[in-house]
C-alpha cells in the first residue's frame, strides 16, 4: 500500500504533468496568435490558469515539505518540483508578452519568419520531454532536452540575421523589432525548458550542472 | 535575548542584503559594459557570484523551514525570501545577457540612446529599495518600486520608437537590434524588481497582489 507520501508525491507529479500541458498549450497559441489567429484572450486565460497551478502546486509542495518533512532524493524532488513551477509560469509570461506583440504584427501584414513557428514547435517538445523525465525520472531524456537548446539559440541567431537583411530591404523598422522581440521570447522559453530539465536531473542525481546545488542538504 | 529563529532571520536579512547589493552592481556594470568599459569579465564574475549567494541562501531557508517549521508571518518572510533571490538571480543573467551583446554594440560605435543609462539607473534604485523594504517591513517603499515600474516600461517603449526611428535614417538595422535587446533586459530587470517588491509586500500582508498566494497557508 502506498504511504501518504507516496500519495502526495503521486498528485505532485499529475498537477506538474497538467501544468506542462498547458505551458504547451500556451506556446502553440502564441506562434498561431501571431498569425492572426483570434487567440490572444485564450493565451491570457491559459496564463491564468498557469499561475494558479503554480500556487496550487507551491501549496502542496510546502505541505509536503513541513509535514513530511523527506530527505535526500525525496527532498530533492519536492525542492526540484518548487523549481520547475516557477520557470513554467515564466513560460506562460513569455506567451502573454507575445500575445501582446502580435496585435502590432499582425495589424502590419508582415511575413513571419518561417523558423519562428519552427522555435515554438522545438520550445513545445522540451517542454513535454522535460516533465516526462522528471515523473519518469529519466535522466537521458533530460540531458536531450538541455542540449536541444542548441538549435533554439541557432535558431534565434538566424532569424536575427534574416530579419536584419529584410530591413536592409524593405522590412519596416518597427515591424522587425516586434519580430525579433517575438523570436527573443521564444528563445527564452527554450531557456525554461532547460532550466526545468537542469532541476529534473538535480533530483535525479543530486547535483546541479550549474553548481553544487544542495538544497536543504545539510 | 534573541532566539535560534531571530538569530536565522537576522542572518537571512544579512545574506539578501549582500545579494541586492552584488545586484545593483552587476546592472550599472552592464550600462559601463555597453559604453566601451572593459568590465565583461567583471560581469560574468558578478553574475556568478550572485548564483553562489542564492545558493547559499536556499540553503538557510531550507533549514530554516525545516527545523524551525515557522507559521504565519515567519513562515511568509522565509518564502518571500526563497522567491526574492530566484527573481535577484535573474537579474544577474540578465545584466551577463547585456555583456553578451556589448562586444557587439562596441565594435560598431553606435551612439547609446541616454535613455538606456536613465533604465539602468532607475532599476538600481529598484532594486535597493524592495531589499530596504524587506529588511525594514516598510509597505509603503515595497508599493513605490512596483509603481517607479511604469517608469521603465515607459522608457523601453520611448527607447524602441527612438531606434525605429533612427533606422529610418542611418542606423544599421543590426546595432539597432543589439541596442533594442539591451534595452528589453534592462526593463526585464525592472519587473524582476516588480516581483521582488511584490514577494516582500505578501510578506508583510499576507497577500499576494497578483493571485490570492496562501504558501503553505493551510
Amino acid at each position: 500500500m502506498a504511504t501518504h507520501f507516496e500519495r502526495q508525491l503521486e498528485e505532485l507529479h499529475v498537477q506538474i504533468i497538467t501544468m506542462g500541458s498547458l505551458c504547451e498549450k500556451v506556446i502553440s497559441l502564441s506562434n498561431r496568435a501571431i498569425r492572426g489567429d483570434k487567440c490572444i484572450q485564450e493565451i491570457f486565460d491559459t496564463d491564468k490558469e498557469i499561475d494558479t497551478k503554480e500556487r496550487e502546486i507551491e501549496n502542496l509542495c510546502m505541505r509536503i515539505l513541513l509535514h513530511q518533512q523527506p530527505v535526500a532524493r525525496d527532498l530533492r524532488e519536492v525542492s526540484a518540483a518548487l523549481k520547475m513551477i516557477s520557470d513554467m509560469e515564466r513560460i506562460g509570461d513569455q506567451a502573454s508578452d507575445i500575445a501582446d506583440l502580435s496585435k502590432f504584427i499582425e495589424e502590419n501584414h508582415v511575413q513571419i519568419p518561417e523558423l519562428i513557428g519552427k522555435m515554438a514547435e522545438m520550445t513545445v517538445g522540451m517542454v513535454t520531454e522535460s516533465v516526462d523525465a522528471f515523473v519518469k525520472r529519466d535522466l537521458d531524456l533530460c540531458r536531450k532536452v538541455i542540449d536541444d537548446d542548441d538549435q533554439v539559440d541557432d535558431a534565434f541567431n538566424q532569424i536575427k540575421e534574416e530579419l536584419a537583411e529584410l530591413m536592409y530591404q524593405n522590412l519596416d523598422a518597427k515591424a522587425g523589432l516586434d519580430l525579433l522581440m517575438t523570436a527573443k521570447y521564444m528563445e527564452r522559453i527554450g531557456d525554461h525548458a532547460v532550466n526545468i530539465a537542469e532541476w529534473v536531473e538535480y533530483a535525479i542525481t543530486g547535483v546541479h550542472r550549474n553548481n553544487e546545488h544542495q538544497l536543504g542538504g545539510h
